[in-house]
């Protein structure tokens, strides 16, 4: 079956180009398979395609039905006097197979399939999809599904999409892609409240055959859509999703994404609803990172982001004029463009003597720049207001890289008044097209998070202006653009856990530590000098060769947190201390290992290594997620891993620039650049070594853990001073490695 | 000048009452002196008093018009023929003195001064300000502002308010007051859009004579008001606002304060705004902290919180029973729920039994419980829902504080059906009467903050019922409420800094250690033993005294960082090294401080104290703030306070209890917990020994500050091991204190 299911999905994967996506996602015809009148879903799917202006025939299938909303219906798909672009297929789970039979028979080569009750139901519903993926890619059939609600393209434009479509519903360049179906309603209602304006909205369902990938690169190639928001429950594929999102990259696509599972809570709610095993979330959190993905934490902050990168060019650099007419807005843009390191520069002197000429002469010209409410106050017969020669002027200021501009306050109905009415439109009109022709972009912000209704909809609408919903929402959006911004051009793929690691799920067995530092030195990496003892005199021997002060660690198999047992002695001044350090270790080892020694001896050997003092100690740890695989962590050592739980984590492979980034990201950084009197550390120094670490742990088969904590650093010298390798059973190295045997 | 200002302002202090207020915000005449129909302010007055249904009269008086809107006007107040309730005063600046005489003459008690060019405009305008709070206080006129746009009550109704009023507006029971008035739009427009309503909105403008305090005072008084949201520039006096509050949390009214000034650019923008200097916005947090007052960072979670606690019973707990129609949505909920530290626990198993029984069998019952997409998509006949049904079984179940509940999805149109919209408004009534009754609070969410309009407005409005604006918004309000009721009841006045410390400007002298330890034993905090010592041999007597191994450190005037300049030698053994180190120490210090010693002979003193190793380094520091006084910092000692500026906290005086919470909020302070193998502090014992710290600073005279870094502690050993007290000038300890001189 396994092999049966395998052949299937890569059939499946071959028909799934973004060609024949684009195919996909523009139907011209639309069969409804199982459509009733009493059925909601029906009912959607009439009222969404109308929404989106869909022209093309609905064309209804029903086994019982003569005639559908109207419309005469076919008995089956067979019955169609010629194949439709796509069948949306609403009949229950039972029935899909023979639909897909017909859909086959009837020379259709798309579907959606709304039923339930596959992967998401367990192993006989996984059983049920492979074989239907089977069936559809047998046939050549591209399926999108089960489990999904559709699709609705504004473009195209059509809508097969069995959800509301709150009204109205605006074209734009807006590309969205859910794993929860149930939840496009909510962020199309949030779009149309907030003017936004959608290319595609696709539920993703369970990924049967289109998956998350998939739909990436078809909103990629997509022209219409500009920016990419995603829903996420799950992350299924991390090496098809990370080359998407590469190519992403590569077209200067932004994508943001609302990943859940953040929480413990939220783990348990996304596995119940999709089936699937959610990832460490710190691992997802380092790999989205990565791919310059922008991770967002609610559907406002999703669509905000998205908006502002849809609708306004990326400001080149962080510097801000802020127009408003508000004391009190000044000081709320002001805070939260700290917490979102954007910067308010003052205006240059040219610039602030332009605004000036237009304000009363008691406000002062700054940036944050409060017009004051005199300009609201007072009945005008220009149409421009001091704020917008202030937005002239500011546009010219060669200091800042784009300004915030807050003054698009236009009531929600026509005045009545046409001479009122004709100002305020020839002032929307210049800000238009000041706005058009400036050098810097101009972000227009509304001050909260309320509805664009009416008259201030039409009037920006028809002049093409977006609003961005609210200083909070608008400069935390600001932010992450700026922050994809930096990240451009930055994304290598991440490989994924390869498919011979999937099935180990083994405990694993460490190595004997002499194993793992030969493992780390033959990759070249700087060990601390060590040899391995097995008497009081042999000890002392290899401490004389090493150079006093020396460390005494127990070589006795399966212990792993040697110095829990007593099994680790360090600073050891004096041959004696030596001797007596050595009996000392190896009976506690005996004692705690017990049994378990008497097979392989290994109770009586340690290993003598060298002391460093001063200097910091620093963690690299490797431990391999079960979707991401290999993924790195870097720390300090001491209180900053145990007790702040200050780690910096990345998916591996990383170079060692990457390396130096997770090292500067570190709260405890300062202690590696020099603080508190210590010696700077020499960090591309640090950051290669640790980079191989990484690059060494991609390499050893079957590994579950590897890890040198500490990594000693003392201005220009790195040394391992402990290494721990886990791997699987089958891997554990050969005893002629081990010279102690 | 001084002298008479100080007695105006006392004046004007005894006007200001509660009950004064009370009459001040519920006008039932008022003058409008300077209104013109061209000007947008008289407008606004106008439109604003139609908003909340003003029935009194809107006089209007100046000094060249007949008729105003159509209404007649008089010359002067003093024209009028009965008293205004209150006078509003429109008039320019250089107007307002000659208007409050006329007030006066015309008996009108209260007035609204519009006018700027006062304090925010420097000391010209400062001193004109003064001199109009004499002028009113001295006929007994209580005065909102200068520079203020007014107010406006729902409830009484009037609106002497010279701004923009977003409609519809609401009555409700929340509370606002601003130090920003132009922002009163933005905030009326936000609570418009939500269906929020208000009691009162306060412009407080300068706050000359009616301050932030008195306006708080006001409001926990009205019955009407259930909860205050402030908009705050500045805290302009301490002590008196930190009263208000705890005269609120006395009432259990809870304040929620947008505090502006969290950034460096932030502070700027209110120092222009308002003229004062903002305090040092860690201490401003830490005191709204002590004042449970919850601190939030937009206008749309100010609001929300507002509604929230405004609107529904607080929960008794944190147990969340979640009730949706998307597993997205409850994904959602989950991650937001932790982050705000909600507990979402399984149902009881008889309420899991109840909530089966309305949902096909395919779906899920758990919390955060998903009701599925199956039933929107199929018609009903029952007005009762699964969800519904869910809200029934939920509100009994004991394992639950509140319920969440996402299920008011009302179309923003009547439906055209009679009988759908019948079965609909059944079914709202339905919920209205079991919320009504239910045991526990349950909380109405919309999925995202959006508008809520038309139908739906209406028909939540007829039952009651309130809704919070998304998931994001919503339960970051619900974790702010949480964090309120558990702060109940333990608030406490915060003294402000008092006025004879206020002058003092002193750079400050760090006293002599010995001095410092002297004094801060003398209140019975354990310090480590130590001996003074001016010789070797000295050094090495007091050695064996305090017992090896000891410390050496400098006693040289004029050095307060020791260490830095080699003053200081730790871990000393020996007698030899006892001596080496006197002379390498008194050396350093010789050539340190150079001419400095030469009067006073100090360049060969030294202490010699015992050594202290293991344990934990705490550090126990009180500065001074120019708003709130003595200000206490615990951190934990080495890089945590220096690399991480791992610190918490509180404006003193706090007691053992609350020193206990401040090294709980640490991010090291597992290791006082005993963590890595350390020993688990006493912790009432080192919380009795910083409280003592900071009683003792409040006791110094001129103190600027007073630090223990470290407070030594291992177990039940608490020892202050370094002490440093700065005073200013005239308060430096008198030389018999210091053995040595």
């Amino acid at each position: 079956m396994t092999g049966t299911v395998t052949t299937a999905r890569a059939a499946a994967r071959s028909l799934v180009t973004p060609e024949r996506l684009a195919e996909f996602f523009a139907p011209r015809s639309i069969a409804l398979v199982g459509a009733s009148e009493t059925s909601g879903w029906s009912r959607f799917i009439v009222a969404a395609s109308s929404a989106v202006g869909y022209a093309g025939p609905l064309l209804p299938v029903h086994p019982r039905h003569d005639t559908i909303f109207g419309r005469p219906a076919v008995r089956t798909l067979r019955e169609l006097p010629e194949p439709a672009d796509l069948a949306f297929i609403l009949a229950p789970t039972e029935a899909v197979t023979t639909v897909i039979e017909d859909a086959a028979a009837a020379g259709i080569r798309n579907v959606v399939v709304l039923a339930s009750g596959y992967r998401e139901a367990g192993s006989d519903g996984r059983e049920l999809e492979d074989r239907l993926v089977a069936a559809a890619a047998g046939h050549g059939i591209v399926l999108l599904g089960p489990n999904t609600l559709g699709f609705l393209n504004t473009v195209a434009p059509a809508a097969p999409f069995a959800l509301t479509v709150p009204l109205p519903l605006t074209a734009g360049p807006v590309g969205i892609a859910l794993q929860s179906g149930a939840l496009s309603s909510v962020l199309l209602a949030f779009a149309r409240a907030q003017a936004i304006g959608v290319s595609v909205v696709a539920s993703l369902g369970n990924e049967a055959m289109i998956t998350t990938a998939d739909v990436l690169d078809y909103l990629v190639a997509d022209e219409h859509t500009r920016v990419i928001c995603l829903f996420l429950e799950e992350i299924g594929d991390p090496a098809a999703f990370s080359a998407a999102a590469q190519r992403a990259d590569q077209a200067g696509k932004p994508i943001v994404a609302l990943k859940v599972g953040a929480s413990q809570a939220g783990q348990q709610a996304a596995l119940a609803h999709t089936g699937a095993i959610a990832g460490d979330d710190a691992v997802v959190d380092a790999a989205l990172r990565q791919l310059n993905i922008i991770r967002v934490s609610s559907i406002e902050e999703l669509l905000t982001t998205g908006a502002l990168l849809g609708y306004h060019p990326v400001p080149r650099g962080r510097r801000m004029g802020v127009l408003t007419a508000s004391g009190g807005a000044c000081d709320i843009i002001a805070d939260r463009a700290s917490a979102a390191e954007l910067q308010i520069p003052p205006f240059a002197p040219e610039t602030a003597t332009a605004i000036g000429a237009h304000l009363p002469s008691c406000a002062a010209v700054r940036n944050p720049l409060d017009v004051t409410g005199y300009v609201l106050a007072n009945a005008r017969t220009s149409p421009l207001t001091a704020i917008d020669h202030a937005l002239d002027a500011a546009l010219d200021d060669p200091g800042l890289d784009f300004v915030l501009f807050t003054g698009f306050t236009i009531p929600e109905a026509r005045p009545p008044d046409d001479r009122l009415a004709g100002l305020l439109e020839s002032r929307v009109g210049w800000l238009a097209d000041r706005i058009r022709r400036a050098p810097i972009p101009v972000i227009g912000m509304s001050p909260t998070c309320t509805d664009i209704t009416g008259y201030t909809r039409e009037l920006l609408a028809a002049h093409d202006l977006h609003v961005i919903s609210g200083m909070d929402l608008g400069i935390q959006a600001i932010g992450n653009a700026l922050r994809w911004q930096a990240g451009r051009g930055t994304v290598r793929p991440l490989p994924g856990r390869g498919p011979e690691a999937a099935g180990s799920g083994s405990a694993g067995l460490p190595w004997s530590e002499q194993a793992a530092r030969e493992l780390v030195a033959a990759a070249g990496i700087p060990v601390v000098p060590g040899r391995l003892a097995s008497s009081g005199d042999e000890a002392v021997v290899a401490a004389r060769e090493v150079g006093l002060p020396v460390a005494i660690k127990t070589c006795a198999a399966g212990i792993t947190h040697k110095s829990d047992i007593g099994g680790v002695a360090l600073g050891l001044r004096s041959e004696d201390e030596v001797r007596a350090a050595y009996a000392r270790v190896t009976a506690a080892a005996t004692a705690a290992a017990g049994d378990t020694l008497a097979a392989d001896n290994t109770g009586g050997q340690v290993l003598v290594t060298a002391m460093r003092t001063g200097g910091v100690e620093v963690l690299a740890g490797v431990s391999v997620d079960a979707g991401f695989g290999p993924v790195l962590a870097v720390g300090l050592g001491g209180v900053f891993v145990e007790v702040l739980h200050d780690v910096s984590l990345r998916v591996l492979p990383v170079d060692a620039a990457g390396v130096e980034a997770m090292l500067r990201e570190l709260r405890g950084f300062p202690l590696l650049a020099g603080a508190r009197g210590g010696v700077a550390a020499d960090l591309p120094a640090v950051a290669k070594v640790i980079s191989d670490i990484g690059e060494l742990a991609c390499s050893v088969p079957g590994l579950l853990a590897l890890e040198v904590n500490p990594l000693w650093v003392h201005g220009e010298q790195v040394e391992a001073l402990d290494v721990l390798v886990v791997t699987d059973d089958n891997e554990y190295p050969q005893s002629e490695m081990e010279p102690g045997r």
